[in-house]
Order: C-alpha cells, then structure tokens, then sequence
C-alpha cells in the first residue's frame, strides 16, 4: 500500500500556496537557529571540511560531543559503537523499521501522537501500527491495562513520543519504569522519540536510558531540528545498545551514505552552545505557550484543552463538531489559517485541533484572533 | 535479509583507521567544491535561508535551475511536477525501489556495476536484482541476446549506469535505442543512474530523455556529488514524468522530508557556474587518466584494461589471479593502497580491481608505486 501524504503535509502545501495564510500548522520551529551555528557551519564550509563524506556513524567529534552530552545526563553511550548521526528523525525512525521489522511484525504506537508518519513508515517497513489511545481524561497517559492485552507475539516494539506531539504530555516516571518492566519481560524494543525531550516546562524530564537494566531495550531517537531550529538541515541521532546501532548502519548506508556533514558541524556547534541556545529558545516558547492558553481561554465556549507540559503544541477539544478535518480545511479556506486535524494524530484525535505556538507571538495572536472571527 | 556493508565500504573503514594508506578506493572526488559553491551556501545560512524545512521536492529556485539545466541539454521536464531534489543520489535509489517494488519483482542490473548497493536498496524494497553480465571483449557493452531471455512477468525496471561505475564505459546511442524500445514494448521502467553523465572523455553522451517517445518509461538520477565535489552535502535530483514523480513524494517524505536547504542552495550555485565548474574538473580528471594507463602500462604483466570512456574509475583484470577479495585485502595490508575487488560490482566483476582516479596526482602516483613495488 503506497503511503499518503498526511493531512500536515497538504495542509503545509496549499497554506505555502495560499498568500496571506497563517500557519500554526507544521511543526516547524519560527525561530532562526543560533549564529554560533551559523558561523561554525561556514567555516567548516570555507575550511573544506564538509565536501566529502563522513563515516557512516558521522564525524568522530560529533559523537563524541553527543556522548559527552549524553553523560551529563546520566546515559552512558560509547561514541564508537553506539551512537549513529542520522539525516533527521524521520530518516533515523526509517531505518530503524526497515531494520527492524517483519512483514507483518507489530509496533504499538500511543495516539494521539506522530500517528501519520509512524504509520506511514511502519507499513513501508512492512509492519503494521498497533494504535493503543491514550487516557485524555488522565492528561493523556498510558492505559497499561489496554497496552498488555495488546501485546501478541508479533510485537516487536513499542514507540513512545515523549513530550509527546501533539498533546504536549510528558510521561509519569513511574509509567516509563512500567514501560521498561514490560519490554524486558515480552522481550520488546522500546523506541524512544526524544525530539522534544528538551523542551519540558516543569523541569527536567525521567529518561529510561539513565537506567542500565533498561539499556539493551531502548533505542532513542534525538533531533536537533527543534531546538536548535535545524529542520532544514536534517540532522538528528540515534543511540543504543551497540547491538541494535550495528545493525542499523548497512540499512542507514541504503538510505542515506551519512549525514549531510555541513549539518554535523551545524550540530557539534549546537552542542557547545546548548545551554544558552536551549535557555534562550525555551523562554520563548514559554511565553508563546501562556499566550495561546489565553487566547484559547477566550474561546472556552468552542474548546477545552489539557495544559502543555512539553514541546511546543497544545491540542484543544472541539466542543461543538466532531469533524475536525472538515473544520480544518474550512478554518483554512475562510480564516486563512492552517492547524491541523487531531485525527491525523490517530486514533482519540479525532474531534481536536492541533495548534503549533512554536511560532512568532504575532502569528500566533493573529491566527488565534482570526480564529476567533471565523468561530463567532 | 539484512543488508551487508559492501567491500568498498569496509575497504574504506579499514583504510580510515589504517595511519599511512593510500586510497584509491572510494569514489569520492578529492578535489574541492568550488568557491562559487561555498560562497552562496555561506550566504543562504547567514540569510536565514536554510533553517527550515523546504517542500519535499526541493526549494523552487533549484527545480527551475534543474529544468533550464536540462533544456540546455534537449530534455523537457516540468519544474512543478517532473523534477524532485533528494538527498543524493542514495537517497532517490532508495525513494525509487521502495515505490516501485513488491515482493521478488525483479530488477534487471548490468553487471560489473554499482552492484553491492543497487542489490542492497533492491532487497531491502523486497525486490530481485538480476544481474546480467556486460560483454568485457567488447568494452563492455549490452549482451541483449541474454537480457531478452531474462525479462520475465517479475520485471518491473532495467537500472543503466552510464557512464558505468567500475568500467567507465559508455554505452552506445544505438544501444540505448534499442533498450528504450524494449522498455516501450515490455512495459518497463529505465532507471537511469547518470551520476557521471558529464564526466565524458569523448564529447556529450546521448541521452533516452531526450527522446519523447521514451519519457513515460525513463527515470534519471543525477548527482551534484561527484560533478561539483558535493558527496558530503548529500544531493540529488530525479527527473521523470509526473506520474512517476509523483509517486515518489510520500516515500520521499518518509525516508528524508526533504533534501538538507543548504546543499539545494549549494547545488544552486553549482548549476550557476556549471560550465566553468566542470570544464576545470574535467581538465583534471582527463590528467589523472593518462597517469593511472600509463602507471598501468608499466605493469602490463600483471593486468590489462579497458580504456575508461568516462566516470573516474578503471577497471583492470588481474592476469595472475582470480581471487580479487583476497588480492585487494592483501595489498591493503602488504602495501597500505586501497582498491577495491572486482567482485563488489557484481557477476562478471571477479578477477577485477577497481582504480579510482578522481584523486590527487601525488596520491595516484604513490599508490601504483606501491601497487607495482606489491607485485614485483
């Protein structure tokens, strides 16, 4: 079955080629990246240092850097052997599934989440997405009694997005150990993607790789679009068990040969900036997240909505219809502004929108405001 | 089954970690990309231009540049919808198998080749390679006697790369006639793999798209890596008519979203001063060719070859060995010089090493050295 470009996507293509929209639709950071990156990226540039390829794994100092980086976080990950630069988080979920799955094999995927994409990648693999909904009224966390009787001998792996787009929830610990428990005893991977793993508005968020009983059960999955504002640059990691990293290379060299190398030095730079850059940026979203919580408070009577604890969505409840994709592709025809259906998001999105505040503060007023208009 | 790493591959890793060795193995170019190149990509990052994500198809500039590109060249091809940018030319084999295979369809490849990968990214899309070997007495050209006895129900795609990776041949205008007319009567796919289609010593190369007849059953790859000494910025294109392009677009999504912003910007450039670009290159390329023969010459006792025609590699036959793995590892070792075994491209391969000569004079120089110092 060929895959279908998600409702994301075409909504992205007809807002890009409609003037005057809008958009609080993709997930793509408003915020320019960092000029130490910037710099960095040209004089590796003018340096010659980015023409040729790069190992497979990426440029050494990258994966140093980012075991460095994994270290001061409790993850104890070998920079030689378990640690792989990937072209962004879609071709690292790509090459984990084409690696990983039989035709057939199973990937349980909480939704509402990255369902369009998961999906469609699992199904390329030859796999099929085992959707389990979260618990809205529990603030969108897991239902384990649903989950374990999910679990058939063609499970191979449970995907988990964490902040979780487009929900904004960020896992209890004590789900995550629970989660953990559960792989090793069914013998699971445990896919973590980890791309907004630092975009957390209560502190600092449990990871399962701190722990090393769970370590030969976890693949985690970083980008450095979102919080260095890198999307254009396609640049992410993955690490592991040196077990599964091996593994994925031969499918990583068919897909991709390596990582553009001008966007691992982008990267190494992002890392030897991070606490500015993600201070910075986080500051930003904090306040982008405030002001569409406002905005939406004024529109209680059409939503409700569960607050935000990560990454930068929120995803309210339509209170008066239940087809979302309808009222989308009216919002944007005749408010000009492009959100996305939650049912895009899998099952339990049905009914919901997903609005994107990682954007300036006068397209996320503006868009709220027309919103509004179009509502009344 | 899980692909392998090609001997090229683990020539190379070998020859990395090896202090001392000359490689003549991977065909990376070692000359510099050009600063028109590295300019432009430095001003489009320090613009803001390459942050976020572009459409899948690739930034319009660089799909009108593209379309100009090969009106120049008598091939009439869409920017909109008949032009996709990729992130290199790995990256559209993979985009192209998987949107084209299902289980054991067969791929009819020419052998010696860029086999390893062709076979690789053909099984991991769940298809057959069926390697048909080229005749080596008469440089290299198609057996069609045997490539028609070998089409079956399964065919689905006959992949041509012209000129061809190891051997440089070209293939003549007739030849490719007569394929296109095979294409048109069976119903298949021609995936052409021109990723040296400038590289010619002897005037332009004749081209199928140049033929209308023929449009709806060729799809061209064509690489900025080796042309403009881009291999590390992981860019491409993929020109065909639109149904097929379009067909493309949502497993593009899924391996890569889009080509990295800044190599389009790079191969912008490229396209904007391709003449002077390639005509210096080429001067050099033609230079190290003389070199490699003549080193090769010296050496007559131990191989003969055919003229390469184009591309930067030469393919010679080993006259007192059939084991070329086992040659290739030894001298790797013996005599620290990377090359790579014939057998890595595919039946017809084995008792071949591959030179490549798109490398420094020094480097060639001191690796045949080393390579006749090894034999005597």
């Amino acid at each position: 079955m060929p895959p279908q470009l998600s409702a994301i996507k075409r909504i992205e293509i007809i807002a890009r080629q409609t003037p005057g929209v809008v958009s609080l639709a993709q997930g793509v950071p408003f915020l320019p990246s960092s000029s130490f990156i910037r710099d960095a990226a040209c004089q590796a540039i003018q340096q010659g240092k980015v023409d040729r390829y790069s190992l497979g794994v990426g440029i050494p100092e990258l994966r140093e850097k980012i075991s460095d980086h994994l270290k001061d976080r409790e993850m104890m990950y070998d920079p030689k052997t378990e640690i792989i630069v990937t072209a962004g988080a879609i071709e690292s979920l790509s090459t984990i599934f084409l690696s990983l799955l039989s035709k057939n094999d199973e990937v349980v995927v909480f939704t509402p989440t990255y369902f369009a994409n998961y999906k469609s990648i699992i199904s390329m693999a030859g796999g099929k997405p085992i959707p389990i909904p979260l618990i809205e009224n529990r603030s969108w966390h897991i239902d384990f009694h649903l989950l374990e009787k999910s679990i058939t001998k063609k499970t191979r792996a449970i995907i988990i997005c964490n902040p979780n787009n487009p929900t904004g929830s960020v896992l209890f610990k004590e789900d995550l150990i629970k989660l953990g428990d559960l792989a090793l005893k069914n013998n699971l991977l445990l896919l973590m993607d980890d791309v907004y793993s630092e975009f957390s508005y209560n502190g600092a968020i449990y990871n399962l790789c701190q722990e090393k009983r769970f370590k030969n059960n976890v693949l985690r999955i970083v980008s450095f679009s979102k919080i260095y504002s890198l999307s254009g640059w396609r640049i992410a990691f993955v690490h592991g068990p040196k077990e599964y990293i091996q593994k994925l290379l031969p499918f990583h060299d068919n897909l991709i040969n390596c990582a553009p190398v001008v966007s691992q030095y982008a990267a190494l730079a992002g890392l030897s900036h991070h606490k500015k850059i993600i201070t910075a940026n986080l500051k930003i979203y904090r306040h982008n997240r405030e002001i569409v919580m406002k905005e939406l408070d004024k529109l209680a009577s059409y939503f409700s909505y569960t607050i935000p604890e990560g990454a930068y969505y929120i995803f309210p409840k339509l209170k008066n219809s239940k087809d979302d994709v309808k009222f989308c592709f009216d919002v944007l025809q005749k408010a000009k502004v492009a959100i996305v259906p939650g049912i895009d998001f899998g099952p339990g999105g049905e009914g919901h929108i997903r609005i994107c505040f990682g954007k300036s503060e006068e397209e996320i007023i503006e868009g709220m405001k027309r919103l509004g208009k179009y509502l009344q």
